[in-house]
Parts: structure tokens; sequence; C-alpha cells
């Protein structure tokens, strides 16, 4: 199986429900580029429909892929390497259809999400046994729109962290991706 | 049990190998914050010996705890509660010890360490049945100095995120925080 993830800007929703594009942080793009590569995800695409950022993501990742960043640190320009920019969800579809030859199963994450949700360990061993390709979907700002959240194949539930008695959930998109890489993709002690 | 996290900004080391101190940064202040109080954690302190460094941090904490970032983000201020700073590691462990009336299980954690560790379901089975407090330490730069990494009770290896295959091993340290206290403390599918 080949892991795909996309953080996505838009179509996502703001705190009070309303569809919007959040903007482009430069921080999401380094730890979830370095996360992605330690856990060995075949690529990682920022979505977003607005052509500066477009283009602002185009030369971050051009200053470590091909420029100065080569050198300043090579394992930064490593983890590089993977990251793409798309203008929304179904390019990213459409990209690793064209690259593996068939759709991947999409999957679609929320820490709202509770209903009609595979659990973690159902989904890593779907995952792990799928012969094609997995793309992981992350919503950036209040969480994705209904129509990827209605759209996937797989639902995964909020990040039951603590348990019942804490309900406090508040991950930023960057704990939350390292979180579920790991309870999809991680080694296990017993697996070592 | 009670867990508590530091954030180690000296002793650390720099990629040369040479003991030095990092800068706070305003991200990974937020950033653990979150996780931690999203894992139920007890305390967070952040670890730095250069007072305008320590005088930054508390101006943060003040501004979300008491400030106007009450009401701007009452999530965020309720993760702020819980952060503390401290000028090195012993006085977290005298803090932890006046709080709890002793003396705190320590935990190093380190990308590069193999040697001499506890698994992870051995320590997140210890710390769950511990009946008193542990402090899990965080380097930040190039990892902890050797006085930590040789002086804690417990030592965990570096997250084996996907196997043998693939050597690359470069989380931030705010995805690592993340994935290190869901293997501890993060309640899984059956238990749920």
């Amino acid at each position: 199986m080949d892991v795909y993830i996309a953080l996505v800007h838009f179509p996502v929703r703001n705190k009070h429900g309303e569809e919007v594009a959040t903007a482009v942080t430069n921080l999401d793009i380094h730890d979830l580029a370095r996360t992605a590569r330690t856990y060995g995800v075949a690529g990682y695409s920022i979505v977003t429909p607005v052509s500066h950022q477009q283009a602002l993501v185009e030369r971050i990742v051009k200053h470590w892929v091909e420029g100065e960043g080569i050198t300043y640190n090579p394992l930064r320009s490593e983890a590089f390497k993977r990251v793409d920019v798309q203008p929304d969800v179904e390019s990213v579809i459409e990209s690793i259809e064209k690259r593996t030859g068939e759709r991947p199963l999409t999957i679609v994450t929320g820490a709202q999400l509770q209903e009609n949700c595979i659990g973690y360990d159902a989904l890593r061993n779907r995952v792990q046994t799928h012969d094609g390709a997995c793309l992981i979907l992350f919503g950036t700002g209040w969480g994705l729109s209904d129509k990827w959240i209605e759209g996937c194949d797989y639902r995964l539930p909020g990040i039951n962290a603590a348990g019942p008695e804490n309900k406090y959930n508040h991950l930023s998109v960057r704990a939350a991706v390292a979180v579920i890489l790991d309870r999809l993709l991680g080694q296990r002690d017993l697996e070592s």
C-alpha cells in the first residue's frame, strides 16, 4: 500500500461553520513534510485554490528541493521531495490515479467526527492490507466541509485521547497528523 | 498517575554535538500546551535558564490565562492554565515533588536513543499503574545532553515509525510529543 496525505485549505469551515479558504502556513508545510517522510508516506499535497498561495508553497518547496536548502539541511530537503501543491481535492485524487493506475481509497479525518466511523485498528488493518493507494484528508480551520466528510470511503473518528472523562480535544493539525499516521502506520513494539 | 512534561531548551546539543541553550518558540508553547491538555497531562514546563526568554513565556501564558486570550479563544486559554516556566530540569522535579509529595519517575526521550531503552508498551503499563507522578523530558535542538539521558529512570527509544526499511526519523518536537503521549496515554480502540 501507498499512503498519501493532503492538507486541505478549501473547502473548510471557520468557527461559525461557514465555508472558507484558510491561509497556508510555512510551518504546516515543514512539519507535515517531516512527519510524512518519517512514516514513509508516498506524497503530501497542499490543497489551495488561491493562486498566490500556490506560488508561495511552490517557492518554499523549490528552496528545499533545488535551492540552498539542500546543503543547509539535507534531511529537510529529503522531506520536501514528496510535497506538491494542488488546486482542489479532486486534483489530488486524479494525480494519484494517474501515478498508480487506480483511484485511491479516500479517508476523511476531523476532531468532531464520531458517527459512522471506522475504528483506528480496523483502518490500520485495511490500509496495511490494501494493494492500491490510500489518501488521507486533513482539514485546516474548523475542519473539512460536508462535501468531503460525506464523500470519502472511510471516516476516522476524532482522536480519542484521554478517555470519556476528558472531553477536551484541541490538537493542532501538526499533532493530529502525527498521531493518526502513527496509529495507522507506526511500527509497534510487538512487531519490531 | 499524574503525567508531567517538560520542553527543555538547556542543556541540549546543537548539530555539532556542543552543549547549547536553544531559543523558545511561540509555536512550541501553543502546540505542546494543546497536546498536553488533550491527553490530560497535569503540567507542562518550559525549561530555559535565559531570563528574557522566561519573561517571554510568562508574557504569552499570561495573555492566554488572564488577558484577552480568554475571550478570543477559551479552548486555548484552558490549555495554557497548566503551563509554567522553570530555569532548569531540577526545578521542574522539585516543583512536582512539592506538589505531589514525592519525586516523580523521570523519563527521557530522544530521536537517536536505541540502547538500554524501555519499550513503549512496557512504559505505558508502568506509567498507567504508577501511583505517583511521572515527568517526561523532551529536548529541543539536537536532543538532550548526556546528563539527562544518563540520569533519568527510564529511556524511551526514538519513535519506530515505518520499520527497519525506512531509517528516516526527523519528526518535529511538536509531532514527537503528540505521538509519544498517544502511545503512553491515548485511549485505544479496544478500551473504548
